[in-house]
């Protein structure tokens, strides 16, 4: 595909969420895309590139935000989204084609009575290898952690970046080595990934007269380990009011928690909550085509449905600390009042629950942004900025314990692959 | 039943764990067995036990080991073994018969895909109602939590101790109103309980040179939250040179950790170990008739294994705190080398992972016992002290939050059930 238009619209994917990075990565294009059919398609297209030193950038549903899958230096857009066959299926395991869309993965395991593990806000359109090479968790990461966890990613298959391409399986720890590397380690052709038992899930929204409640609550169902969830979500007031289609579970001024509740722990869920709040939306999840599930209030979705309304707000990633979690919440919630809007994921982190926050934040300019970033660090909550596109900058704190760099050497000697994302790295010679 | 040697038989359960116990207890007898076929007889023989004011023990399994079912004070001791039938199984949830023995029900479960959430390590022989009201947890509880978690009793259906007896259904949280009360607030005659997925379960036995590695590999693989889990159990040097048919697994003098886990997730598993202990054991779990499962050397087995070939020791119950994990079980171990040996049950205890300790201890006698557990207490390890026999003595850190004693005044006004087990109760007038 050389039609300009094209390319370039396909060259993009969410960084617009950032103010920021939309002034740096706005008009990046590829100079043309390639959809290869199969791995061998892919080892051509990678031996041509290695030989005439052409960038390549892996792409497939656009659904990131940092830039992930934008080529800075031109060259080759990869588009993997016909690698998308389901190779076979164990209990509690699947092995997949890079480009297979996560809806269509779940869709398909799911009558066997088992799902993903996890997957982003943007299911119904991302692939599982954008998630596992751009992404790092979301719905079901209140159970199993981020991708980063061992057995979170069970192997991957690469084709190496050289005039004589290799093909190497990663198996266990090793396939972190492709983990949220942006593509910049190889080109990813499969993966073998863990399974959850499908439970039926319950989309249900709770109404609190104030958000701290919520964020309490939020917590002790997130504790509570005789209680099966896959989503626990605070909001606060007004962010709820610019979610159009869920408007009437969402009374005026309210915060909210969003939760997915396996149906046989429904009744458990309900007496914890007891008269702290009022259940304003209770039915079964359904993603299937033509439905909007409510998890597409979440996560990174959170932040969208308010930029469809309001364009002049942006976002940050936070992690807050496991043993002062709803201190250091309260805390950054009083520090910033009306500038940073609460909005947390209740997540497992390194077997602790603690809280992912997404806050949506009025943006002024980027000095400001980054005193925001610099009150929250002095603080003791980290944050991983997505308001840069590199590898190193985004998520010091989510990096898996594997050397990536000295991998990409392996793998990617001229530095072709996602050019100028990992940001330490230089070819040899 | 009449019979006295009979009755005097099923009056006992495995309270000679504790020499204190053993000698309080022994002899202690119901007058006569009473085995209902239906729920119709357990309001007959509560009737008539209220009109005529004869205590009522009920006793199932008999696997306790505090005393839990024996009659203090003569009287019926009423077998509910035959109220055991399934009544109905929904995905996620089974009620069934209060007197239904765990193994027959996972047996029946396990093909369609569930289990129960959490198991004594005397599942061939106990019962549900058993484990509900004696019990705490198990097998399970590193991803479940105990008994006391919300949502880990679904429901419980009671006959009360009344000239006319009621049956009152309790449901989600007022179901922990019969939780560890050895059957003093009523007579549990069915259970609603929630089920898990039924993975595919590996034994596992990992030989370390030393118990704190033990210690901490089990620790971290607690915390890994993508490795699937049943058990993790890490044992001190020199007890399993007490496990008899498990002795060519065990090397001597080497410290162990057994575990139980999915096998989609035994290769995480392995890669998390990497060098640090070796695999000596790896089996699919099998506890079917004629088979000795490996958590038949897990949680009050342990104590039994080395019972069974020496009688001068005994055991204790610890929880250690979930923030000062592994310090705490390096200060118990330097403080009782040889007296006090290590036996850890990695747990979920209000959403952290932490231990329950369930030492094996060199007896003396009563006063050391009690300085032992006076020593862990100052050192904020809390001891549930298995060598009580009542409810309010025994596990002071896993008491349920609701008023078990109020409610008993409603259900068992004369306390006729199990009297001498609930210490605070005075009847009223």
């Amino acid at each position: 595909m050389t039609d300009p238009r094209i390319v370039r619209r396909r060259s993009r994917d969410f960084f617009w969420y950032s103010p920021i990075l939309n002034e740096q990565l706005d008009g990046k294009s590829a100079d043309l895309m390639v959809t290869p059919r199969d791995e061998a398609d892919v080892v051509r297209v990678a031996a041509a590139c290695a030989r005439h030193r052409v960038p390549l950038t892996v792409r497939a549903g656009g659904t990131g935000n940092y830039g992930q899958a934008v080529p800075l230096a031109g060259g080759v857009l990869l588009d993997i989204t016909e690698l998308a066959d389901i190779e076979w299926t164990k209990p509690g395991r699947v092995r997949v084609g890079v480009g297979a869309k996560m809806n269509a993965m779940d869709a398909q395991l799911q009558p066997s009575g088992w799902e993903l593990r996890m997957h982003p806000s943007t299911k119904r359109t991302a692939t599982i290898g954008g998630f596992v090479a751009g992404g790092s968790g979301g719905i079901g990461s209140v159970n199993y952690g981020g991708l980063r966890e061992s057995g979170n990613i069970l192997a991957a298959r690469i084709v190496t970046m050289e005039e004589k391409p290799r093909i190497i399986e990663l198996r266990g720890d090793a396939a972190q080595k492709i983990n949220r590397a942006y593509g910049t380690t190889g080109i990813i052709t499969a993966l073998e990934m863990p399974l959850a038992p499908a439970w039926p899930w319950i989309d249900v929204v709770v109404v609190f007269d104030d958000f701290m409640a919520a964020a309490a609550f939020g917590y002790e169902a997130a504790l509570a380990d005789g209680i099966v969830k896959k989503l626990l979500t605070p909001i606060t007031a007004p962010l709820p009011s610019y979610f159009g289609a869920l408007k009437s579970a969402c009374p005026d001024g309210k915060s909210i928690l969003i939760a997915m509740i396996a149906e046989p722990s429904l009744e458990a869920f309900k007496t914890l909550l007891g008269g702290r709040g009022t259940i304003t939306l209770e039915m079964p999840t359904d993603d299937g085509p033509g439905q909007v599930p409510l998890y597409e209030y979440t996560w990174n979705h959170t932040t969208l449905q308010v930029l469809k309304a309001d364009r002049s707000v942006t976002y940050l990633q936070c992690l807050y600390p496991h043993d002062q979690l709803m201190e250091k919440i309260a805390q950054m919630r009083e520090m910033f009042p009306d500038e940073v809007l609460q909005h947390l994921e209740f997540i497992r982190f390194n077997g602790r629950v603690t809280c992912s926050g997404l806050p949506v934040v009025r943006y002024t300019d980027p000095e400001r942004l980054n005193e925001i970033i610099r009150l929250h660090e002095e603080s003791g909550v980290y944050i991983a900025n997505p308001h840069v596109f590199t590898v190193e900058d985004g998520s010091r704190y989510k990096r898996v314990d594997v050397d990536q760099l000295g991998f990409k050497h392996e793998v990617d000697p001229h530095g072709l692959l996602n050019p100028g994302k990992m940001r330490s790295f230089v070819a040899a010679g």
